[in-house]
């Protein structure tokens, strides 16, 4: 048996994650977000694509390109757990995998075929900017969604801060600068809520600004307690930086 | 970017499927298939499995290792149209794709762990012996299953062929050598129910015998007319040889 195998990127995801922190730890959790995905000229070729429009969701087999070589680990702590607890890495989808191969299904919206590159026009993606992409598949239902399963540590949607605020200014730079608004406000909202801060901080307030790089901007937010209850956080948009590449 | 990434096998697959031809082309259509997945002595490490029997089923990430090396196809004839229809590959979950990674969502029956190995034992799948696995995740239900999804071309699962006999002959050379008589007949009727023959032969009666190599044994059959509606094919087993290493 031959004991390494080859791939190569078919193309490319654009994604409004353009780094690691903040990004939804699973598909559709932040259902706002659109991305595309990008074939290279060698598979931009329209027979590998015909009949995919007729799918509403596919999957992506993908790179996690951004941990470093060989950093596998046998043991994880998972967000769900707080990150107290370990858990063996074949039970959890962290991305320190022996083969850093991730996994997501997302939403196809729309099949560009450009004269010089096939575009896919997809949302709900969990990927970071430039993630190399292995493989599409469709996503076939009657094969893939599975009812009543055991699903050990992991019951349901992992818990959101509704409550995600502006202050003034960072509204009124959004206002100005944003290129579709109410796409923007929702998107930021939505990745904010998932509090995207490390594991052991979750149900914790702390004082410290925390910054993301969320589409064209660096997004700086802090949590705070909310004021109807003093047990639940809540997250204020405090700044936001225009760090688009001019 | 890097253009080139490598992946080694974390275990293999021991499946009662010993050849490609017959294989059920989803998991879960042959529901009574037993395999084994054996991690590699790198993996079997019992912390990296820590949890994952609280979950009833697991995604396996493979390489399609029967293809032959850039053989990938832009278009395929799926064989839900009859293999006459072309369709894109990334419109279809073909062995012949670009990065030959298979993806297939199995029933985990239990985890076991011995002094030199640690084994999953897993129902339902789709994959011949000898395939090399790449990853094993868990399957969340809350992420994975996706409901009121459109499937394109496909609908629901493939027609059977539920009228699976067996000659006298061959359920008694079963009788006499299988291990697990009730389990091995009913996988022999699982697996041909699915009518292994090319997609081209759907629907229709030929005078072939066809022979497929199934746990321990080479099955032969035939397709005939059923009796009671001359539009229904049936299957028998006509012979059923030993094949099995000694």
């Amino acid at each position: 048996m031959k004991n390494e195998f080859h791939f190569r990127p078919i193309g490319v995801v654009c994604s409004p994650y353009k780094e690691k922190f903040a990004v939804p730890r699973q598909p559709n959790l932040v259902k706002q977000a659109k991305g595309i995905i990008q074939l290279y000229s060698e598979y931009s070729d329209p027979n590998a694509v015909k009949g995919l429009s007729g799918f509403s969701h596919i999957w992506l087999q993908f790179v996690f390109d951004q941990v470093p070589d060989n950093k596998w680990q046998a043991s994880v702590r998972p967000p769900r757990l707080g990150g107290n607890d370990k858990i063996g890495v074949f039970a959890s989808r962290s991305p320190f995998r022996p083969n850093p191969i991730g996994l997501s299904v997302v939403e196809l919206k729309s099949v560009d075929i450009g004269k010089e590159q096939i575009s896919l026009h997809i949302q709900g993606l969990d990927l970071v900017d430039g993630t190399p992409i292995l493989d599409i598949k469709p996503y076939v239902e009657y094969v893939d969604s599975i009812q009543n399963t055991a699903a050990g540590f992991v019951n349901g949607k992992p818990e959101q801060i509704n409550n995600v605020t502006f202050t003034p200014l960072a509204l009124d730079f959004l206002r100005r600068f944003s290129r579709d608004f109410d796409y923007e406000f929702e998107l930021i909202k939505q990745v904010l809520s998932q509090d995207p801060r490390p594991a052991y901080k979750k149900h914790k307030v702390d004082d410290k600004t925390y910054s993301v790089l969320l589409l064209d901007y660096d997004v700086k937010f802090n949590v705070l307690f909310s004021e109807q209850n003093q047990t639940t956080a809540a997250i204020q948009v405090s700044q936001i930086v225009n760090v688009a590449k001019v």
